[in-house]
């Protein structure tokens, strides 16, 4: 694909740092803007080469950029497109990487200026550390990205997003925004609150007795609990649903456990195995 | 310490076979006899160095050896122990490796003849993987291993079981069989199972978006159901307690979603994270 004159990343944290990085190191873009709100960061993506040039003014940072990258937590999203709304150029393709979907795209697609387009995308990738510090250019490579196209989309800005995401390496997807959410609450948000109840369940007593096995299960739990509140609160309908579907297979365990029927909890657990074992064959390309 | 003349591990599989290697690549035991019911599992155990030889009969494993381990499936400890019992020399020591230790230490002290001791051992390290293939000499480095001694346990076999452990680079804690058990079922056996349940939470449509934190949070379900079910079932009622606790903390998460409480939300995910980050730079010793 032609690549991208200027893009601007707003928020250059882990997700946008890695997008830097990816970009410039793949030549799919010819110019990286990082916008962010304190400097210091925005020298760190500098000296790690996430970005070519700064700024701390979204409105400066959109000028002259053909991509526009929202990339800070997605309820500051509106305020951020209201300030930069003015410098958005005619023909301007402005994309999230945002958790969670039908918030956000209703949001950004009535804030954008005629002749700007919005594309709300999701590459499922990261990890519970933050910032520019762990940004990886190889951060995307072999992983999923959802675009969540509405029929206000232009098919063209559509297209180019989508062949930036496969040129960093990652299988891309589409759905619609509502079924981007409720997908992601059963694999994504279910698993945080999972994770995060699963770390209060243990009492004082046996915290000297955690293993591999918790420092596993539990890792996710340590990501940041305001981003984790915004993803979970903008998509809380959705993630309720998944965990009382959650609560009705933990009962089925429990019942088999109370009722001594090993045979029943022998088969409940050959049947997660069974199907984990080929979800990540398959993940894994095997 | 003195090393122990003779070592019968029976059950050479990732915890025996990782437990023959480390004894021997620290000068621990004098000699390993891998014990098993396939020659295929034995020969490889020679091969990697976890025995220096190997019998199928645990009757004969078991005679000349001062220390005796008992690291297959604790479904098996009563008839392996009766097979073994007349070859057990006056003075040996018999441990065992597993999960849970109250039906298990209840079990073999009633097994032991006059002059051998049984102490309750649990290595606190391992994976989701199996056999001697994976095994390693470093299994056991810096995690922690609770010993259960009774009324029962002669206190110099107790503190060579000790003095073994800490050889072995671990951490001991002594707890009763009683207490393992409940303080186990809060960190691991709980674990696995709102592991495996998480697995079957979400529907097929949204398996192509499974990403690394589904990986990692359900990394446990893998492991091996058989075990896995006489694991829990030993501990059938503490599991479930500790089940019903962790049902309770997730319907605090679900309320808070289902109020839209995002104070509320935001509290208990910090109190997560901030638990797990605390617990695992202990862990890890930092």
């Amino acid at each position: 694909m032609t690549p991208w004159n200027q893009v601007a990343i707003i928020g250059t944290g882990l997700i946008g740092g890695s997008l830097g990085l990816a970009l410039r190191r793949r030549g799919l873009a010819m110019r990286v803007v990082g916008v962010g709100h304190r400097q210091g960061t925005l020298d760190e993506a500098l000296r790690r080469g996430a970005a070519d040039t700064t700024s701390l003014d979204p409105l400066e940072g959109v000028r002259g950029s053909d991509l526009v990258v929202l990339a800070t937590a997605p309820s500051l999203f509106r305020d951020i497109l209201q300030r930069a709304r003015p410098g958005l150029e005619p023909g301007a393709v402005v994309i999230d990487v945002g958790s969670t979907k039908a918030d956000v795209v209703r949001t950004c697609e009535a804030l954008m200026p005629d002749g700007a387009a919005f594309v709300g995308c999701h590459p499922i990738a990261g990890s519970e550390r933050r910032g520019v510090t762990h940004a990886s250019a190889d951060l995307f490579e072999g992983a999923t990205c959802v675009v969540t196209p509405t029929e206000k989309t232009p098919q063209e800005a559509l297209e180019r997003v989508i062949a930036t995401w496969l040129g960093l390496g990652m299988t891309v997807r589409r759905l619609s925004p509502d079924e981007h959410d409720r997908l992601l609450a059963e694999v994504s948000h279910l698993t945080h609150l999972v994770a995060a109840a699963l770390v209060q369940a243990a009492g004082d007593k046996a915290e000297p007795l955690i293993g591999p096995g918790w420092a596993d299960t539990t890792r996710v739990a340590s990501g940041d609990a305001d981003l984790w509140r915004d993803i979970l609160m903008s998509n809380a309908a959705e993630v309720a649903n998944a965990l009382e579907g959650f609560e009705r297979v933990v009962a089925a365990f429990r019942e088999a456990l109370r009722q001594g029927d090993g045979v029943r909890l022998q088969s409940l657990l050959a049947e997660s195995k069974s199907r984990r074992d080929r979800l990540i064959r398959k993940k894994e390309g095997r």
